[in-house]
């Protein structure tokens, strides 16, 4: 069903807040969330939610934390994220790191110990927003095997990476998986076969059995290349941040254990460098050539990541998130279940939700 | 023809000094093609000499320039590379921004106007073997088409990465195009076809001809992912150094043209955030773990990236390098043509690569 972005926001927002989150880290852990589900990534958006909520409530994730933060140079931060939310922690990084690029141009953290980021180009997007290159990278459990090899022994390792333009900044973000997990889930839950080359079953064997799959181990994307790039991400993030390797990594898919995967956010500022006049706008020129050139379809035009994102969110705005009913009912009854009620600013959309959610209620 | 590593090494640095190169600019790049031809990757070798030593030839390299060096903030160089080779204005940023990191802890240094770095792993395994992680990016002409489209307008965009690890140093080395135009035209020399993917051509159609292939595109590596890192790559270089896009990218395959793209180096110090005691060690028992877990073809181990070239390099070391005679031919020729006689240190090898050169001048 579709309901409008901002009664959503409300009730995620209101979820949090009912935990305990002081109100910034509920708006910017809902926004997070809300974001994923305008950019058509419902695997980053509300279904996550839930096992947050239940983080919350066992204690490995603290709403309240932001991370203990120590220079360890003048451009590099280690953030120590006491089991705080991943976009808090990030976000306080991220604040932190901007003050230090005026001195030393390009500036680092690495994190361990918060919970999930949930989707990247968030952050880096953010950062372009404010005129700097912005890279993160981050770690997960062990999902996807070596090229050449059958375990699962490598993490999702995703990387994003935003760029002022001059325009709306590039936005770069993806797992070095050749799918998302959550793909092979969903193809398993509506009985599908998984195309070939996606990912090997419990014994190594090539399968395109969705459900033999979630027990398997995903395909790296683009061979020998990806898992390399993919190797190497989980390398430096474990090194810097001093977080577990793949198969020691627990809590982004659970709700039994401390987040122990890393994260690395780099931010530059371009002024730093370049020098050159209109550098950004000239990014944008270019941009545009390659939307205008030669298709290999003639009706789909080539596009620069980002673009679908852009065009996913504006039509969830206009039309509603369209979120799955047994989410939604989840979701509100999360809401009213257990928790004495917290004072809100009241309003005609929180009470349209308390009112539905006690209807719905199981 | 295989020939001992030594001699091919005097005869590079030979042709080098003939035209004015200072002596640890010579030494230093043609260390750079050998490593090349050592690790099995002759296009990145020795068959790079003669247009090098033609753009000296041409003023479009200057072998005694290293490249202006200006401080834009405390970890940021910006180097103006006033034609110098390669190498020497790579090696002399890498000293530049080490002496930064005890400070900074992350330091990034970007350049223009410098010839061909050759094989990018050269730079990042000895930043990893000084205990540092390097990252390397570099532009190149348009050669590469977006995903989706079919006209070569992005750069091969190579990266590299190079990782302390406790034993031999992590090194990664990857173009971002599906195979570098060097295979292509491998291909078409023997008159073979290219397998499915590789490259459209002119007219934008999937192409299995090598020789139409020449004047096409090549494919982005790993679909639209590794289409969208190249693109990524492509603009933080552009930016950040100054340097050009794709299609204005001249000087690298040519020797009539001064070299346009640009190049990124970054330098992180490991052991500025993680703290944690015997970090690079546990890298090394991951790595291991990688190597022996179960792999897809038994008789096949999982590798990791630089392990085959360790093996390739220890072989022509014991073997000599396997270097085409016409190609040897070339180079002697080169040494005794056209210019004055240097002052050598004389020995017999030199004496022994100047008699067959005279030989075989045509």
């Amino acid at each position: 069903m579709r309901v409008p972005e901002h009664r959503l926001r409300r009730l995620a927002t209101a979820l949090l807040d009912q935990r305990g989150a002081p109100a910034a880290a509920a708006w910017l852990q809902a926004d997070l969330l809300i974001e994923a589900e305008l950019r058509g990534l419902p695997s980053h958006g509300l279904m996550r939610l839930p096992r947050l909520l239940a983080r919350i409530d066992a204690g490995l994730a603290d709403p309240a934390a932001k991370g203990r933060h120590r220079w360890r140079s003048a451009g590099v931060l280690q953030v120590d994220g006491q089991r705080a939310l991943g976009p808090v922690a990030l976000m306080a990084a991220l604040e932190a790191l901007t003050t230090r690029l005026g001195t030393t141009g390009i500036a680092m953290a690495a994190l361990r110990d918060t919970n999930h980021l949930g989707m990247l180009a968030y952050y880096v997007e953010e950062a372009a927003a404010r005129g700097m290159i912005g890279i993160v990278l981050s770690t997960s459990e062990a999902l996807v095997h070596p090229q050449g090899g059958t375990q699962a022994l490598l993490g999702t390792n995703p990387v994003a990476i935003g760029i002022p333009t001059g325009a709306a900044p590039f936005v770069l973000d993806l797992a070095t998986s050749q799918v998302p997990m959550g793909r092979i889930h969903a193809h398993a839950l509506r009985g599908e076969p998984i195309p070939e080359g996606w990912a090997v079953d419990a014994a190594g064997q090539p399968t395109q059995d969705a459900e033999a799959a979630k027990s398997g181990a995903l395909a790296p994307f683009g061979g020998a290349k990806g898992y390399g790039l993919g190797l190497a991400f989980e390398l430096i993030v474990a090194l810097l941040a001093g977080s577990e390797l793949a198969p020691q990594v627990r809590g982004t898919l659970d709700a039994s254990h401390p987040a122990t995967k890393g994260d690395l956010l780099i931010l530059i500022d371009p002024g730093a460098v370049s020098g050159v006049i209109g550098g950004a706008a000239r990014l944008t020129a270019y941009l545009d050539l390659l939307r205008a050139s030669r298709p290999a379809c003639p009706d789909t035009p080539v596009a620069i990541p980002g673009d679908g994102a852009r065009r996913r969110k504006a039509a969830a705005q206009r039309d509603g998130i369209d979120i799955p009913e047994p989410l939604l009912d989840e979701l509100r009854g999360l809401c009213s279940r257990g928790l004495s009620p917290r004072k809100t600013n009241g309003g005609e959309e929180e009470w349209s939700i308390s009112a539905r959610s006690g209807r719905r209620e199981r």
